[in-house]
């Protein structure tokens, strides 16, 4: 299959690499908006060649979006202009309900498959891009209902080849649950940085109190703005929801702390302990 | 060197096991209020035997508390009372001011030596213990003018047996770091579980959706309350400013992300990427 990769991350570029790794692509075409990537794309073998949309776009049996989710939904239209009519277009970004609303009156919505493959790093560009970063990891299609038998055909081949285990689920259900399990997570982090990172200012040496915990805990704070600001902001209805009940929770902590409330203190990380039964 | 660990579980359990192989522990003798933990301690082989206190005590070089801070003030003054004049006690709690307080007029405070090693995983008990805890990991002792020249020497050999770098610090100063580099960021952990484990009430199988970054960010939330909840109640006061400040982000952040303001929130983000210089 000749396959193109819209974004050369480590998204984009993890996909190529498993790709050409399963025999599945025939010749990998790469395109990035930023030079740099697109040439650390090719020199790392990434992909074969960088092409302009418009000779790369009408050539393709296959276009895989893997850029911010504020140009997905400005550029899957026109993507989705420029393909053949046999193509089959994913996306992979970590909302679904703007990105199917942005093609959703479009005369070629059937050959686009809404998919958002659970699976990153802290890391990102194509250096961070490595093999088997979406082994074992669940990918997520939305509106399956609205895809072509063809398209979801083809699409089904591709997650497979990067041993993906697909789930199906409507896109509203898709960005409420994410935003509690991936979004929220992601703020908590890049929060809990910014916090720490603030009172540095003050207080000199902090770091060198900081064991594992804190690295683990932090971890995703050093995420890229460029790809969690418009995620964010596209959730902002149902991360604010969950932002505003992890608020309250700490606040309810907070209030037990100052009264030194130990045994109330005690219940609730007790309650919160419960999560052993999820991570296993 | 004859030894007494009192609280056989992942700290006082690597402890004892460090100590056996760097040749250090002539004899290992455990004390654990818990019969099952002090059980499967000498299963496990982690120390020799169990005493009761009043005959271990007294017979000790070195007797170290891995215990929650509580009972570490509870019973630091009569571990103090039943030691001879030669011994070194060591305690190895999470806060320090309280701990130091707690004996500040004991007339043997010369024989404590006030640290935290820090150092662990989300595991407790003894079955938690392992080999390396605490290599190349900090390790802090407080007031060390306070304790005498020939127990810092034994501490000395005893830390450095456990291949820990030890650095000073008044005991306040480290309360307040600790509170923004390992308190915090347990709060915001066991908070985020809390606030997982409420929604999964309502919406069924949202943890299909939960990737590594969720496991990471989740990942204190295991840890032991009985540790936990103690140690946040004796640094109330810091970790109060420092749950303040993180609350304060959090709705600084909420805000803009309401107001659909990308821009402020990309800028929070950027922001908290500066987390990169110090993880490395």
């Amino acid at each position: 299959m000749k396959i193109t990769i819209i974004g050369l991350g480590l998204i984009g570029g993890s996909m190529a690499i498993a790709l050409r790794k399963a025999g599945l692509a025939s010749e990998l075409i790469g395109i990035d908006l930023n030079p740099e990537n697109a040439k650390k794309a090719v020199a790392l073998g990434l992909v074969d060649k960088i092409l302009p949309e418009d000779v790369a776009l009408p050539q393709s049996e296959v276009v895989i979006l893997a850029i911010p989710v504020n140009a997905t939904c400005a550029f899957l239209p026109s993507v989705l202009d420029a393909v053949n009519k046999e193509a089959t277009v994913i996306d992979t970004g970590s909302t679904k309900n703007l990105i199917c609303k942005s093609v959703a009156n479009h005369p070629k919505r059937g050959q686009v498959v809404a998919s958002h493959p659970i699976a990153g790093t802290e890391y990102s560009g194509p250096e961070a891009a490595f093999f088997g970063l979406f082994e074992n990891k669940t990918n997520i299609i939305c509106e399956q209902e609205k895809s072509m038998e063809a398209s979801l055909t083809v699409a089904k081949k591709i997650f497979d080849a990067l041993k993906l285990h697909t789930i199906f689920m409507d896109p509203v259900e898709h960005d409420k649950h994410v935003a509690y399990v991936s979004h929220l997570s992601h703020v908590s982090s890049f929060l809990l940085g910014k916090t720490v990172l603030d009172i540095e200012k003050d207080e000199k040496n902090i770091f060198d109190l900081a064991g594992s915990g804190f690295a683990s805990t932090v971890r995703l704070a050093k995420s890229s703005p460029d790809m969690w600001a418009p995620i964010f902001e596209q959730n902002a209805e149902y991360l604010g929801q969950a932002l505003a009940e992890y608020i309250m929770h700490l606040q309810r902590f907070k209030y037990h702390l100052m009264k030194r409330e130990g045994k109330e203190l005690h219940k609730m990380l007790t309650k919160a302990n419960e999560i052993k039964r999820v991570l296993g």
